[in-house]
């Protein structure tokens, strides 16, 4: 684990606040009074004293990526924008917010995949034509979904899910701190290397709230053949890139995938040739490799595919708010926040 | 309660087994496979030999009401025009198909509640015409569902909206079978007669299992306004004719009314009049007054409205093959099925 030392009492009690000119007023107020000082616009360039910095927003300018920075609170739950923008300075803690991401996420995951058996978009058509017609719907209870990601999200997916009657299938990497690859031997039958994930166990199976079942990502060839529905919840980091590839693909047996963590763990030539051979029944796609997809983007022609222009997990000033005093809270105390981000790790 | 005696071992050995030939093929086989014989079809001419009949279908002809019938299975829940078309053949077995009713309708349900959150419509549109635009999304945690209806299928909608933590507000008939209007005085100030209802004690709370509460029809007003989700499960009985009608509709403060009981149940102009006025956001119907719509019904024009074409609640062919194999390995362990219906009760 990377992470940076917790800011010294007296750094933070001096630090100036910068806060993104483009958070709401109303935001803003709430953060300045969490912390008990008044803030400044988060621009280019660096105040001109050199008191440590307490940052909130959204992007961290180069000016700023210095042994000043003590504190970034980011507005996003996804930090790999602020992560691959530059070097992340060292001892600077770096917090985000989640707020109801996981229930959001878990709402809208339920949400497309009752759409698909309800046969929502297919009525709505069928009414804008004024055409009675009885339409077979699909039941999810005892539908099999592999959900990867066992993090917070995940499990929100999965407790949902389950709640609905569905096998919750959780795809998790075996060790949540492991050693790096290549960094130890690894111990012949015991474990093994799997590209994307730590380490992998091999018929590893231990359980995690919200799931029926974990799995680890080496082992999911024969549970991506059963699934019904394949939800990616991963976050992207050097080893989840290109992570939905030819192989994985390959093993899908009419599965419908849905992706709300983030576009470029996705091959999507290797999508696209899963979509029009038939083993993917459908995708619903919150994310793509490139944000916002343009009106003359070949990924609008992918069959049997919806894209909802990354709307899944938003965060709303409310979790802001709430996810920041929760930190400062805990600094304070002298804790480290349940919300600090790995900064080695990548989320 | 008037039940046929059980099919004798010998005599279910020797039966012949006749399908409706209006069956798939696959659900065919399966009958075949459960009862180790193959099918004829189930037509208005007796078989030639004389041993006692197993039929499974829809209709019985009146050649076949005889008592060489056994054991009739039918493939739908509702058995009232079996049982009106003809006399019942005293010793036969008659079964019936329930499936899991009370699960579709609730997954039914949810699944429209969440599309319109999740904007799943709005989205579908967006992607066609290959635009980029964020939605906004709504959580239906902490909303109140007012669900009218408390029996099975009622219980069934609170418990899976439970699950995704939505307050449920079940709306009850008091006394489930009480004296007829006009048969006895009603002790004033305990109890009073309500249209629809037989009788509602004001300030009646109590325990239903799968919901948060319940309260009485009388006493809806007040829920009316706060519900997010009106959701109707009401059977069609007399007493239910419009039963939403003007003053129930003026009570709402923009609710989507979601209708899975008796299209009858509900008065048109009313609904009408409360969308048009904006008191109801939208409107789920899944049944109408009049089935099917024809293309010119004004119906298909309401505003905010879509019509499912009564699909909510359906049988397919694994529910009747499951439920006829629950009920043969039953009766070949030689006791009554659930599914039995008391010929003389109707259902």
């Amino acid at each position: 684990m990377t992470t940076a030392p917790l800011p010294a009492p007296d750094a933070l009690a001096r630090a100036l606040l910068l806060v993104a000119p483009s958070l709401d007023g109303d935001l803003v107020r709430e953060v300045e009074r969490i912390t008990g000082r008044g803030a400044e616009p988060l621009t280019d360039t660096p105040p001109p004293d050199d008191a440590p910095l307490l940052c909130v927003g959204e992007t961290l300018p180069d000016a700023l990526r210095t042994d000043r920075l003590l504190w970034f609170h980011s507005v996003n739950a996804g930090t790999d924008p602020l992560l691959s923008a530059g070097p992340w300075p060292a001892p600077a803690l770096l917090t985000r917010t989640v707020g109801r991401m996981g229930e959001r996420i878990a709402q809208y995951v339920l949400g497309w995949m009752l759409a698909e058996c309800q046969a929502v978009p297919e009525f709505t058509d069928r009414h804008a034509r004024a055409h009675w017609e009885r339409l077979p719907t699909e039941l999810v209870a005892e539908q099999t979904a592999l959900i990867y990601g066992t993090g917070r999200i995940g499990a929100a997916v999965g407790r949902l899910l389950g709640a609905c009657g569905v096998r919750t299938v959780g795809v998790a990497r075996t060790t949540r701190s492991g050693p790096p690859q290549g960094s130890g031997p690894v111990v012949p039958g015991s474990a093994r290397v799997v590209p994307g994930f730590d380490r992998v166990v091999p018929g590893f199976d231990r359980v995690v709230p919200g799931f029926d079942r974990v799995i680890g990502a080496g082992e999911d060839t024969e549970a991506l053949g059963e699934a019904r529905w394949v939800i990616s919840t991963l976050p992207l980091t050097g080893a989840t890139e290109g992570f939905f590839g030819a192989a994985r693909f390959a093993a899908v047996r009419g599965a419908t995938f849905v992706n709300v963590g983030r576009g470029a763990t996705v091959d999507m030539g290797a999508l696209e040739t899963a979509l029009r051979d038939g083993r993917l029944r459908r995708a619903v796609l919150d994310v793509l490799p490139t944000e916002p997809a343009a009106p003359g983007d070949p990924v609008w022609k992918l069959p049997r595919t919806v894209i909802t222009s990354h709307s899944s997990g938003i965060t709303t000033d409310e979790d802001i708010h709430t996810d920041f005093a929760a930190c400062w809270k805990t600094v304070a105390a002298g804790r480290r926040p349940e919300l600090t981000v790995d900064v080695g790790r990548g989320y």
